[in-house]
């Protein structure tokens, strides 16, 4: 690493080629049974909940070893297997065109080619079937949820998007954030000078860390997630972990629903258990723990009925079952209280970035 | 104009010094009073559903000439009078300090000054109060809410945020956008050369104009509102139309929702009936109107009890009492039914760039 700049190992191409080469041999597979007088079939992952397990070693939910078969000799298989290979041809189409769509566009868009699906809810189901059986995650096939979340920072990316092929930009000179949508989920992550990425849960902690130079004094690309982050986000912070091996950092507010934010940028989500590469296993929540909120006094609110139900859920959950997950769980159960990131400004707004995110990062160096 | 390059006409910096003057009367009154052995006091509009009519002229909501009086003499008005003045001091030092802050976070800050909120909302009522006192939106003083939207186009801006000062950026370089969030809010608007402005409901839509190069095409500035635009897009829809000249087109959902999305837009909501700056009465609602789900035979589904309730609701409005607006509501109730923007999907990805938009457009201009 010359200048102290952190190089990206991967490319964005190579992602994309063999994304095309995937569904190249999905096509092959159909014409070949067919010249052969056999019926096309495509086979994938169940992702029946018997069939999602977690594993200890990846950290995370994955599927089993069962398999689901769409024959197209089966009367009562033809609709979802024509509605797959349709939305593989669809989602050849927009890679090699390099075009973008969202959940919403598919459904309406198999309209033109006469495919019925009877609800949006049918034709997700059927592109979280081709992500089953890609592996891939259904942004790789350019299609994108609406929700977008932001990103700021020293970070120089080079677009792969049509019209935009290999223009850089440095994302640092908008203090506001820069959407992370299609264009900079595909893009290649050139170099960067920053040493570590924070995640935060709001706008308003992403415009005052901004605002306060976080970016500058901890040397931090900042992201805020937007709430929940939708898996474009997730995925960019695993690019970053893993192409500029950036450590990530996870500020959430201080309750359980905070806490499961943290975890399935950690972890994943159950629903995606039929995907890899969205999970950050080394990534740390930093806080708010319930632990801080006693610690720093913070300024709480009595927790209602259904937060204090979740964390009985999530006691349960095999990946709240160790270290601080499970630690501060008790903690909040115990409490009954949440506190959110902006309680800090009780002692000052910028008290959060100038004594509480330091002493969490000293506190993540030794976890 | 020069180059067919627009200028802006309107300094940020000028607004600030108008703002501090402001303040700095609202506290030299106080200590005026005191002086004087006179018990200070604040006068306002009142912003009761009374006093709130709708002015045929502006095409918005005003408030009417009745008064509120917060008087320090009174002792019920003790607790809202000094939550006003210190709000009247925190933002002064927000302004001052070029930092920004959320609605929650002023909740929290007032804690450290001994300020009792009860809960947030009473906070929220008070920064409304001290918008009416001062005559500007919250936005001015540096306060603002979580939501943002975004932006792209070829817009030069420079930066009057701290830290950033007299920085230029572009916003056409990042193809996902620029969220419209403190730094744009307070920025010069430089220099164009778009000749209108296209507001979209949905951030699906947005990326794909941006695909489909609609600012070049068009040369517009496109913004995503996210749904209901939060002020500061409503604001920035303003500040492109009064000080670029900009034309400002809408696009919607088909349905009461999205008719009322561009109605903001146009002639702003009655609880902002105390601000100016925050409406665009020339603005344009271009689609996708009731009449263009039977026109273009989109995919449509039934409207429930809840979208036709808020029909019958919007015909006594008075801003919906002519034109298009009042003709769409009639038709969107017989109808009953309603189409999304990326119903035209079904007619391609591209319909909507290619047929839909410059009809609409062509239309607009006879409007």
């Amino acid at each position: 690493m010359k200048n102290n700049k952190r190089h990206s190992k991967i490319s964005a191409s190579v992602r994309k080629e063999e994304l095309l080469k995937a569904l190249q041999e999905m096509g092959d597979s159909m014409y070949e049974k067919l010249d052969k007088g056999v019926f096309p079939e495509v086979v994938f992952p169940s992702r029946s909940v018997r069939n999602i397990v977690y594993d200890e070693k990846l950290l995370q939910y994955v599927l089993g070893d069962s398999r689901v078969k769409r024959s197209s000799q089966n009367i009562k298989h033809i609709r979802p297997f024509t509605q797959l290979v349709w939305l593989a041809f669809f989602a050849n189409q927009l890679v090699r065109q390099g075009k973008t769509s969202t959940l919403r566009d598919v459904y309406y868009s198999a309209q033109a080619y006469n495919i019925d699906f009877k609800d949006q809810p049918e034709s997700d189901d059927i592109i979280t079937d081709l992500e089953a059986t890609l592996c891939r995650a259904r942004e790789d096939f350019s299609i994108y949820p609406e929700e977008r979340s932001a990103i700021f920072g020293d970070l120089t990316i080079e677009y792969t998007v049509k019209g935009y092929e290999g223009r850089k930009l440095n994302l640092d000179s908008h203090p506001d954030g820069y959407l992370i949508g299609p264009s900079l989920s595909s893009a290649e992550l050139v170099e960067t000078s920053a040493e570590m990425v924070i995640a935060v849960e709001k706008g308003g902690l992403f415009s005052r860390f901004v605002e306060e130079k976080v970016h500058e004094k901890y040397k931090a690309i900042i992201i805020d997630t937007a709430g929940q982050p939708p898996r474009s986000t997730r995925y960019m912070l695993k690019r970053l972990n893993r192409e500029l091996s950036l450590p990530v950092y996870i500020l959430t507010d201080g309750d359980v629903y905070g806490e499961h934010i943290a975890m399935v940028i950690v972890s994943g989500s159950a629903n995606a258990a039929h995907l890899r590469d969205l999970t950050v296993p080394t990534a740390k929540w930093i806080g708010v723990w319930g632990s801080d909120i006693t610690k720093y006094k913070l300024p709480s609110d009595p927790m209602n009925e259904q937060a204090i139900k979740r964390i009985y859920e999530l006691r349960k959950d095999p990946r709240y079952r160790k270290g601080i997950w499970q630690k501060e769980l008790e903690v909040f159960l115990k409490l009954k209280r949440k506190s959110e990131l902006e309680a800090f400004a009780k002692y000052g707004l910028t008290a959060i970035v100038d004594k509480y995110l330091p002493e969490k990062l000293e506190y993540a160096k030794s976890l």
